[in-house]
């Protein structure tokens, strides 16, 4: 997703009223719509990059200007293009927790057609502990009702089998938690079927297995839509009847096509972020635009934090802020 | 899968030459075959029974029975179309492990048409250690080089990013292990793209997210096609063109069916097992019973035995092996 696609995504957004200010390379974005303003920012933070070291030691980046643009009150949500980690750290660093949160999390709405599943953690957090899991619960719940609309979401664990008695200890307990905490409408654990069959609206797990699941949910559902595609060509007598509905495929292939969810949610700081995925278009980018004014509308983060006092899931105020993932939480080796 | 749809398959194996000892209430079979010789056993371990405890208990229980008989060498490999978890705790009771094991892990081949790609542990093993994860990929490659003919299979670990700086601590061990190890071809780590795009044989991850896996490639899979199928049947220009493409859609569905792989292979015992799925018809028990025949006639037992031995991954005679995985494995919280 390069700066022209970027801007044109932006110009796609603003066609629908936002206010778009743009960080990055002035030079490489070609023409730019009315009602986008460019911040020229040509230092970028490359996908390679250890994504804390660079931020601290890069001021200029893009990503770290437009957070601070944020932060001023200049913008009230980011949108980034770029790196996830580069986002998250440059997140951390400028705009800081929103009060009461352990850990930002990134929320991803999943494209099941007819009925969106938001997975969260699909990435921030390799590593949580049961606190952690249980503010996801509540951070996803809040923005599936806030932001999607879904009233009084579902909310389940992503386990190795749907009984109680199923997962790690960290599942067993983040269960047990959630189970006895009341406000939540909590169903228990759910595998991949239920994920695609409608049955739960939020599915919570640590970021290692949600960015494992959503890559292989990404990988699968385009390998199959494959499969079909080759077998219908494969077939003489199917060939002809094909050309027939290359409509319909598009038409599905559309439907599970992640650019129209706009792209992850970046839940847990004071203020709103948006991650559209790296291969996303300028459709995709638009989408991811108009999921960030949608969640500033909403007061989605106010809302959270309603949520998560009423669950009694706040973090406790003498809790010093991890700010070292690694450091804080046991190995599991 | 019932009694009788299993005594079905076991006669479209012994029509392949196979003999095959039929454990289960010999009252609900139907006819039986030639070839197929019934052991009547009429009580059985539901999915519900925790395996261990119902395992001690239960000693005529059929799959007690059927691994007692693979032990006392009236069968050289179990097919189990029961709860996996009983039929791994009656295997570990009553088979025990092989020499220098750790652990068994249930090992799947997937249905990726072209190229079959092996997952494990999908199940046996919620929580493990960084030489379990090891002795599991030297297990999938002799499997997959023996069982399924693939010459130096690549191995590769599941993880949250292809980077070798991408994982839990779990993963980051056993990456640097796996490649200093030198007799394994081993390419690193894998997301889910990996395994649909053929790029990679064998795929090593911990039970619960190779569980977690297993189930939404299953999910996903079903789920596209019948986005697929649904978009074609929607649209009116397409409907009769659909009805020509039936076989086509058949076939695909067909390449990606699980029940032409036979099932997961239960590696590590001393004696082979194999777990159809269990919503397998009579096809999925005739091909789980092939799978573990082709096992006994190529001798994975003694060759999986080898590759740990040339790489160093047996487990020293000194280390007493732990019967309760709970027990021994430092939790994740």
């Amino acid at each position: 997703m390069g700066p022209a696609e970027v801007a044109a995504g932006a110009a796609m957004a603003a066609g629908d009223g936002i206010r778009v200010l743009l960080f990055g390379p002035a030079s490489e974005m070609g023409e730019v719509a009315e009602g986008v303003e460019v911040v020229d920012s040509p230092i970028s933070i490359s996908k390679a990059a250890e994504p804390a070291a660079a931020v601290r030691s890069t001021p200029e980046a893009s990503i770290v200007r437009a957070w601070r643009a944020v932060s001023a009150g200049d913008a009230q949500a980011l949108v980034s293009g770029g790196s996830t980690g580069a986002a998250l750290a440059a997140g951390l660093f400028n705009v800081k927790r929103a009060k009461g949160i352990y850990r930002p999390a990134l929320a991803l709405p999943l494209p099941v057609p007819g009925h969106p599943v938001t997975l969260l953690d699909v990435g921030a957090n390799t590593e949580v502990r049961s606190e952690h899991l249980v503010q996801f619960a509540f951070m996803g719940a809040a923005f599936m009702s806030t932001v999607l609309g879904v009233d009084k979401p579902r909310v389940a664990l992503l386990s190795n089998g749907e009984e109680e008695t199923k997962g790690t200890p960290l599942v067993l307990e983040t269960h047990r938690i959630l189970a006895e905490s009341g406000t939540l409408n909590f169903i228990g654990n759910v595998e991949g079927r239920h994920i695609t069959n409608g049955e739960v609206d939020v599915v919570v797990t640590d970021g290692f297995t949600g960015n494992i699941a959503l890559k292989l949910i990404e990988a699968v559902s385009e390998a199959t839509v494959d499969i079909v595609d080759t077998a219908i060509k494969s077939n003489a007598r199917s060939r002809l009847a094909g050309r027939l509905l290359a409509p319909a495929i598009r038409e599905a292939e559309e439907a599970i096509d992640p650019e129209g969810a706009g792209g992850a949610y970046l839940l847990g700081l004071r203020h709103l972020g948006v991650v559209p995925h790296g291969r996303f278009t300028r459709y995709g980018v638009s989408q991811a635009i108009m999921l960030a004014a949608r969640g500033v509308r909403e007061d989605v983060i106010e809302r959270t934090h309603a949520e998560l006092e009423a669950g009694h899931a706040l973090r406790p105020s003498r809790d010093r802020p991890s700010s070292d993932a690694a450091a804080t939480v046991p190995s599991r080796t």
